[in-house]
């Protein structure tokens, strides 16, 4: 598939509808008292019942909308299609910010064909907040209006301010890489999970480095970091688009900067 | 002063036009391109004209419409009054937070008599997001409408969510003292300031154990998480109004069982 087969407008409108649909079913359940949190996994990795329903909906929509597009989401997993386009659907990215109340998980929502992802959006449904790029946008909806986003010209550590989620980052190997970009950097800060990738987009902060990201966690991410005019790649210079060690910058030059601290891991 | 000689009613509606004045101030600069941060001191504590402008603004009511009350604010110090009353303002509780972009620094607004906080309000500008404890009041008014604020009642530390900002939390006796906590707990998140307080009053979250607050860091949200039925002490159970170290629990349970923990440092 040629970026000429592909209608953006109509691209964007279903990925509009889905972020929608997707506002009402997490915003159902947040915030309320008892919701139910169960783990996946021994070390708490919490899915709720809005995580379901919100990625159930969207793939709702797909099956009306876009019934030749493949589908991977993560609470649902892979749906085959035909014309060489995947739908790649987070409903809750940031399960545990928000069973805590926090406004910075997001539903992210993007689609990719064999080179990796065309468009992206990360939505926040608490705020009303909604960054997009790909295919000619790059912008932010939000509580003050739309903006457009763009990166920052930052082009040292020294100047930069860096992201992740967790203080840990992964294992004992990538968190002591992870230090060794973070000591070096003017601030630090935790905790904001895919909201951090658009803070880059918006020129607000310079790097976010994470380890252990799943294809679902980071295509919409880069689609709107590079449609912003920033990079993602793996810690190596790789493509990111299949998750794992993730790199995000603002620059060339601070990309190239943190790539040379994290590449002894 | 006893409590009767005291206009809730008047006093709130204070409270509430410096919250508006310090929004419009926040949000003037919050997100700009080129915002100037500069630091007070050498480990990069950043104060940007927003903060000093918020305080400003916040002043110029007090001095017209509560003339005889004290005022204590983060960037302009201490002025003092005769009735008895201190405004206790912070104008950007989480300024690394806002010169990131992010949505979880806060104003803090809180008026004080010699036994400690009457009220306090907890507003988060970009959200437009405000919370109110103290004097009759414990709610929340936010994106979703109006609701009432309570503490959830988590009774063991297995079962909590516990947060702070800073992961090393103050120096290192105190980070691993944070650390005993944090290891029993299901679930530590970082990064939120003052936003955090305002979860746990919401329910959403059942400790905040932070260290080196100041007292107008911590005021207004002793007055707001108190209304809505949580404590908030130093490490060792004593007063927490004059800031340092703070520990704020949903429970009395878990209130005992991170302060056992706490104790040692």
């Amino acid at each position: 598939m040629t970026s000429t087969d592909i209608d953006a407008s109509r691209l964007w409108a279903v990925a509009d509808r889905l972020a929608d649909a997707a506002r009402v079913e997490t915003l159902r359940h947040f915030r309320s008292r008892g919701l139910a949190a169960e783990s996946k996994r021994a070390d708490f990795d919490p899915v709720t019942v809005a995580d379901r329903s919100a990625e159930a909906a969207m793939r709702a929509i797909l099956a009306e909308a876009r019934p030749d597009d493949a589908v991977l989401g993560e609470e649902h997993g892979a749906t085959a299609g035909t014309s060489g386009l995947t739908w790649v659907l987070d409903p809750i990215d940031g399960t545990r910010g928000y069973i805590s109340g926090t406004p910075t998980w997001g539903v992210l929502v993007s689609v990719a064909d064999a080179d990796g992802p065309l468009l992206g959006l990360i939505d926040q449904p608490y705020i009303g907040e909604r960054f997009r790029g790909g295919l000619g946008r790059a912008s932010v909806e939000g509580p003050m209006g739309e903006a457009r986003l763009g990166v920052r010209p930052t082009r040292t550590l020294a100047e930069a301010t860096l992201f992740t989620t967790f203080p840990e980052v992964g294992s004992p190997e990538e968190g002591a890489a992870f230090r060794r970009v973070a000591s070096e950097v003017r601030l630090t800060r935790y905790g904001c999970d895919c909201y951090a990738y658009a803070l880059l987009a918006a020129g607000q902060i310079d790097l976010v480095i994470e380890a252990g990201l799943q294809p679902y966690d980071v295509q919409a991410p880069i689609a709107v970091i590079e449609a912003a005019g920033g990079i993602v790649t793996d810690w190596t210079g790789g493509r990111a688009d299949g998750g794992g060690r993730i790199l995000a910058a603002a620059t060339p030059e601070i990309h190239a900067a943190a790539m040379e601290r994290l590449a002894w891991v």
